[in-house]
């Protein structure tokens, strides 16, 4: 027997149509389907499990319904398993939910078939240092962002593998995923990685030199940036207001140790870069 | 007889000695001097007159000892009157303080000799407009900055002399003198205007688009930056934390009606530039 | 009588009848007309004159069929009589040649009523002196462009006002009019500037070092590039290919002093850089 | 017993004294050292072979007497064996060559004593097509780029792994590895790669639109740029004057397989990147 899984964004009414009818479209192409409590509060269906079950029963791919969070929130709890995730996006624009409501069934078939090949797209892991002890711990898609968080400089010192590589005084420093390039790193002046290279970039925030360049590092690379001088800052991850940043604290970041695995539709990524970011048009 | 004119930042205790012997220098070389009350802290030197009585004085030029700030507001107060400053620097970086206290001696013989050049420096006026009524005003030498407040985009419209320009999505936009196109403007990516340039700059701040550059207008353009969507922001003056800018709210800004005479020491704007910015630097 | 001119470009057949229907136009409407030679070539109308003598005749104004070309070549000859031009694009993009054919016979109607205001665009001087002796001189309407000739560095001085200003190693350096600001200029890095600013602006291309930001001064700036170092360079001007320039040469660029007066339609400049640039588009 | 082998640079005068003295040093040492001819003309030592032969007689390192083009050249012939090159950098800046002939003992003392760790520098391989047949090949340490050859622009298609990415009109693109990121690719606005990424970055020259920025791309992609409208192109590697590049050529790059492998001294790279881009200075 086919098995496959749901998992919901909470709170979003049009899902007591789209849940109950997603359920029917599996049953009736054979798949046995356990769902979240979340989406079981969207439904009657009885074969509930808590998210972090749902990779023990094995199906062959997870239905994940809401946007960017729920996505990255299903691939905490499913992802290391590595099962793939099939991302329909409810609403607010989505960088990786990139299936739209309307292509749901169309895509479901293309999934059925074989069509649509899998992508990992890698994930940054942040932490935040102070006095020695590890006080956050945050999973980013896209982006981790320390900035000012007055109209003052911050001072940085930032390290490679240990390494002394350069000191800042910026309006804060970028760390970005190939994901996360075409976000805020780009506004800031980054470059575009394409989402299987395997490296990070970091893009210093306006910073008060001349001679600072966005710098791509391998994703192998321990990145550490310590807050040394200047105004107090805050910790941003995927745009999310973040940790207050004190003197002396230091954020280290990483590619985490599990990556998103995608079911993708068709559109391939530059595409979706030159409809996006109207890339190369005159 | 001649005259001169004092006038102070206020709590240096340094200027407890140099006021006195600068006082000294000035009667030694002929002059009658007016101080403020300020400087009537640090000596007591008699003739003492308001900030804004100096003018009617008719000094041939004002000392001002302290930074820029003490600049910004001796130039209010006297500025109209265009008699010339003679600023010192004490302590802070200074951009147009940029006598040092060790080169002030020298300095007040060149002005003795005539061998000190006056220059413009254009100001910048900014205004807060919300439901139609100004409930802010302020002058600024370098820059007003509108920035969001949190870790989100704000949406603008830019208007020049009335007619539209572009509706930004990014962190923020810099209005710069060309003084202050050195300074916060030049780390957001903008460029160098001549301090004579009758020009004023519009910089972007992380615009989330790859169309945007920064926009050299006229010094009789009336800029209003209107604040569509988005976060809340804050205007912020010549780097200090200013007003809350809420939805609707309007800064308009356009070249003061008054300059800052300054009396110059020999350095050329060029080569300030290669020293603070290793302008040109290999 | 009310009398206007036109001037032509040549070799277009497309003029065979444009010319004529334009003489129609203009006599119907109690035009005396007078053409040049090049117009000659496309009608038996019998007021040639040659474009020197145009000027004399005292046109209302000057009807210019052709592009950027003809209109430079246009303003050359008439333009220190300070009458406006009316130009009419034909064919390839063209930054001052706003109006299409199709609307020739609307903006003529526009410019009886009194509805077409008159711009002016600076222009820049260029001269290029060998051994202390001018061995060029080109009049530039959008910039001059100081390249090496071989993949190889050029090292330049570049002086402003006979100051020193900074050395270059770099491709080359543009000078550019604020109309030149949209062309090269922008896309080697530089700002925009309104038409209206009384502005140059100096972008180097492609210069190896990090230290180096384009540069806006006064349009009174008298700017000197030597070439010092590296690879022999070329001259082009508005992007033809123009003269070898060998080392210790030295190119001496001001503003113009005559401008182009030309009969505007409606379209703000702003409208114009959204729709060519795609300003501001996300 | 201990083998090593010495390439060299042709007709570098003082290498008459350099290549015996070195000889002298190693004998000393107990090594067996094989020369190619063009060492031989320095020396009557007589264990001469060809470039190509070396690899066999199995040296545990060649020392390469010259520069980045010794080094490139030595790679080539040596480079698949995968044994460590020592590169002594004879007079021109080096990129790769970064030991100094004054550090030439104390660095062979330290090769001795194992403390020189073993890097590996990709290499870039690129073909140009036309008409379906390759007809040049080279190998690039730095950099390929396509060039016009005139004050024009030249238009590009680019294709990664045979997928459209975007269409180019300007001077230019520049593929890099990431040791070329340092070079022309960061004047043209591209980002710093550590040596250490797999990685290639495309940056465009001077491109005709606002819609650009540099593009990462994972090693191990096929890049080909075909030029299909404006001037004719030239084609650079390295920086050498290289082919001319008509409509409709192609030139494919990717990752050459083989590196470089280079025995470094301490020099980490961020000391390299701050001492000689003033890198994070203020």
């Amino acid at each position: 027997m086919k098995i496959a899984a749901i998992v919901s964004k909470p709170a979003k009414p049009e899902l007591a149509s789209i849940v109950p009818d997603a359920l029917r479209w599996l049953a009736a192409h054979g798949y046995r389907v356990y769902i979240d409590r979340q989406t079981a509060s969207y439904t009657d269906h009885d074969l509930v499990v808590s998210r972090m079950e749902i990779a023990s029963h094995q199906p062959s791919f997870v239905l994940v319904l809401g946007g960017d969070g729920t996505l990255l929130s299903a691939a905490r709890a499913i992802g290391k398993a590595q099962i793939p995730l099939l991302a329909v996006n409810l609403g607010s624009l989505g960088f990786l939910t990139e299936v739209r409501l309307d292509e749901l069934y169309s895509t479901l078939e293309a999934v059925e078939e074989g069509r649509c090949p899998v992508e990992s797209r890698s994930l940054l892991d942040c932490r935040l240092h102070r006095d020695s002890h590890e006080i956050a711990h945050y999973t980013a898609l896209n982006d981790a962002v320390i900035k000012s968080t007055v109209a003052r400089l911050i001072g940085f010192k930032l390290c490679i593998n240990g390494e002394h590589v350069v000191e800042y005084q910026a309006d804060g420093v970028i760390v970005a995923t190939p994901t996360g390039s075409t976000a805020y790193s780009l506004a800031a002046g980054g470059p575009v990685l394409m989402p299987s290279v395997d490296a990070l970039v970091l893009t210093p925030i306006c910073p008060h030199s001349l001679t600072h360049r966005p710098l791509v590092v391998g994703d192998d690379a321990l990145i550490s940036v310590r807050l040394d001088s200047g105004a107090d800052g805050v910790l941003s991850v995927d745009g999310q207001v973040g940790m207050p940043v004190a003197q002396g604290d230091e954020i280290v970041c990483c590619k985490a140790d599990y990556s998103v695995k995608l079911l993708r539709t068709h559109k391939p990524f530059f595409d979706v870069l030159r409809s996006k970011l109207k890339w190369g048009q005159r």
